[in-house]
């Protein structure tokens, strides 16, 4: 008995501490209002020394970076419009978008190849999706293509094809804008690879009367006194309320039926729609949690594009998966994609699936870990352990951890939990180098057969050797830094 | 340096560490995982020795208390209808309900007298609510009687009049029901004691449309496939979203709009109702973070009812204030009410107001740390502090404290930032005796002159003399238990 609370009597009387490793030390320390130092001694990334002597050192990477940190920070993403992708991002037939970075047919994967059959078959291009198969591989009338590419995201497989209804969402300051198409809930859907019947229905329905309602709402939103919905500003209220909005967007969703549905009600007549079509609408929404989460990922998007294209800066702008590759850009690299193997997820899977039915990481919602949310957020949504796997002390860890390989926090979006302090944001690779520790994302899964849907959620992270790739290219760039 | 690590190596390797006292240590402790066997060495209340004697070491107290407890948790409350007090209270013209333990218009509140008055001029007793005081004091035509008498609870004032619309909880276990009114939003409301013009006609409006429009839905949902809206299954999941349910009941509100409004959409015509009504009624409610108090509030005074009546149990069954005495009243002692004065509350203040103007501690809202959420479930609500005060290490210890002084834990309330512990339910007169802790509530603040409105939220405890009040009459009561 003795012995131990007299060292705790030690730790009471020092006016701080540093600490070498043992996080758990001093954590517990820092617990007790003890000022604690963590020196970091974890060895870099093999073979990334010289690389990190050049790029680190350089004194205009610290500016560069802090630019970079400040424009992403600066943006306010509001819902301007919803509206088809033929006119917001004048997609063509034949056209269709992907997650991740590019990628042909051939090595597409099944989730990947699932939705883009699905798509097919909802573009009037094939009459059953399993026809499909062979367009994409003649390839002469289709293009596949990144949404990153086109200022887009998309969950999971992120396809998107011209009749796909869109939300479009605009910096206020700037008015550069970011889209992503609506979420269909889960389960048997086009994102996840399933393109059965009763995924093509929803699809159409979204199409014919989601959509057009939503952007009757939007719109009258916008233009009345209070202005359009703020996106940002919900993620501040979501992150307050148990969502770290990848996985959990339960709040957010229900923050947009508040703002939404008033308008949707008064309107909906004079947009051709009767009551049930408004209560079928708010159903729909309603009883998906995830609704939220096509609104929360081109939000990150927005404001990460503000910081892309600033030499010398080592801050990641995107980390995206097409199920096959994962990939990263960098803010000093332009639009240079750094890729491997995308990894399997670690979690807990629906029904009967077990980890040999999950597809490799998929989607472009790992840019809500880039913008420091989703399992940079873990802290604030412990909740979220029942649906991705792991313990509630991992949960506070991992967001902890993640801010030694962030340039900052994010003022706007702050965890109750640890004190309202702000969220990690701006990944370094830098710091990911020098420190070996990976960005943590939290994820769904998808089958890895196409037509199956989704299996599991869980955690993942990119594959290691894309850090030392785009500091290597940052390493040669530096010598053209103005 | 190295003294400290080698002592949390020693605790490392400890199987389990007793602790006495000095909490902190122990929570650290507990942090890295160590089973710790609190010992409470605080001294009882004082008096109480003989009492305690008597109460605690009787074998029925354990027997009665665990079915005290069972039948509490046992209960889930379903939202079966909306009506006015006149209909499902049988309240008359004249009569008016009010929170906490009986009390004359002689001692009453300026905020209980405010909004005595404003509900006088609501029922048409009086044109202007300045004339109805001469009314109270004459005491002929108006009688007061506790909310808690008819089955019913009211946040602050508490005060209800026969035409305004209550929410009808009710077991679908047993049939048994409680009610609440509706809640009028913050600032210049009636049960904060206002009554200025604006404040009685939003509460015409709220009879005339809002809680029409709310029964139509209500009886639509509950007679449909779905059943009833699960009153204790959205406080299950409001724990989980940042809501103690008391001063925080955002999510709760939200999930509330998204069960009722496809209902209020498509009904609406046939009540009688425009689409501008149904907008205004979703505005209304989605403007309003605690329109769900009044539904946390009966769910919970339906479950500890269930728990009345029980000779030999020590649990209390209801905390309630009328902001001049604050009661309890108890398992094993009947409707007996035990008594002291009502505290003023620590807190955080709006505008130019300061502690001054605060009234002391007022309302029925205490029934929410009656049965375990609330003050009690701050620990899940850490965004709380920034409108009650305090700090989020305090929300944390707070929960952790309340598990001190009651009987057992909510299976179905957890808090998942305490590994999914339980919610501290069952106040245990005995262990408040016995450790001197008393029960922690969040609550909002009323200011002390009739008409103000709300003047701010904090903290507070009951009187303490009203624990060792109800002790003495336990045992006076012990050789009569079966």
């Amino acid at each position: 008995m003795s012995t131990i609370p007299s060292a705790v009597g030690a730790v009471g009387a020092l006016d701080a501490v540093v600490n070498v490793g043992a996080d758990l030390f001093a954590d517990s320390v820092a617990a007790q209002a003890v000022p604690v130092t963590r020196v970091d001694w974890r060895p870099p990334m093999v073979g990334t020394e010289a690389d990190l002597a050049t790029v680190a050192a350089d004194p205009r990477r610290r500016d560069a970076n802090a630019r970079a940190l400040a424009a992403m920070l600066e943006v306010t993403a509001t819902l301007v419009d919803v509206a088809p992708a033929s006119e917001v991002l004048g997609l063509e037939p034949g056209q269709f978008l992907h997650a991740g970075p590019p990628i042909s047919w051939a090595r597409a994967s099944g989730p990947l190849r699932g939705a883009l059959m699905g798509g097919a078959a909802l573009e009037g291009l094939v009459a059953d999706p399993e026809d499909a198969a062979a367009l994409f591989e003649a390839g002469t009338d289709v293009s596949l293509e990144p949404c990153h590419h086109r200022s887009a995201v998309g969950p999971m497989a992120g396809v998107v094809t011209p009749s796909m209804w869109m939300f479009v969402l605009e910096d206020a300051a700037t008015g550069r804008r970011t889209f992503c198409s609506l979420n269909e809930g889960l389960g048997k859907v086009l994102r996840y690879g399933a393109y059965a019947p009763e995924v093509l229905r929803r699809l159409r329905w979204m199409g014919d009367v989601l959509g057009p309602l939503l952007r009757q709402a939007v719109r009258t939103v916008r233009d009345s006194g209070a202005g359009p919905v703020d996106v940002t500003g919900i993620l501040t209220q979501m992150l307050q309320m148990g969502d770290e909005a990848h996985n959990r967007n339960r709040a957010g969703t229900l923050m947009l039926l508040r703002d939404l549905s008033p308008a949707m009600v008064t309107g909906a007549a004079d947009a051709g729609f009767s009551t049930a079509d408004v209560a079928e609408a708010l159903r729909f929404v309603g009883g998906n949690d995830h609704f939220f989460l096509n609104l929360a990922m081109p939000a990150c998007k927005l404001a990460l594009d503000a910081a892309r294209g600033i030499a010398g800066s080592t801050m990641v702008v995107a980390m995206a998966r097409n199920g096959t590759d994962f990939g990263i850009q960098v803010a000093g690299t332009g639009d240079e994609w750094f890729t491997g193997p995308a990894q399997l997820a670690d979690g807990l899977f629906l029904g009967d699936y077990g980890p040999d039915d999950a597809n490799p990481d998929i989607g472009d919602s790992a840019i809500t870990e880039t913008a420091g949310i989703g399992g940079f957020a873990m802290a604030t949504a412990p909740a979220i352990v029942r649906f991705v796997g792991g313990s509630v002390p991992d949960a506070l860890a991992t967001t902890r951890r993640m801010h030694e390989i962030t340039l900052g926090e994010n003022p706007r979006w702050s965890v109750p939990v640890l004190e309202f302090q702000g969220t990690p944001t701006g990944i370094d690779v830098t710091r990911v180098c020098r420190t070996g520790i990976l960005p943590q994302i939290n994820t769904g899964m998808a089958g890895k057969v196409a037509g199956v849907g989704q299996v599991g959620a869980g955690l993942v992270t990119p594959p290691a050797e894309i850090f030392p790739q785009a500091l290597a290219r940052l390493a040669e760039l530096a010598p053209g830094w103005g």
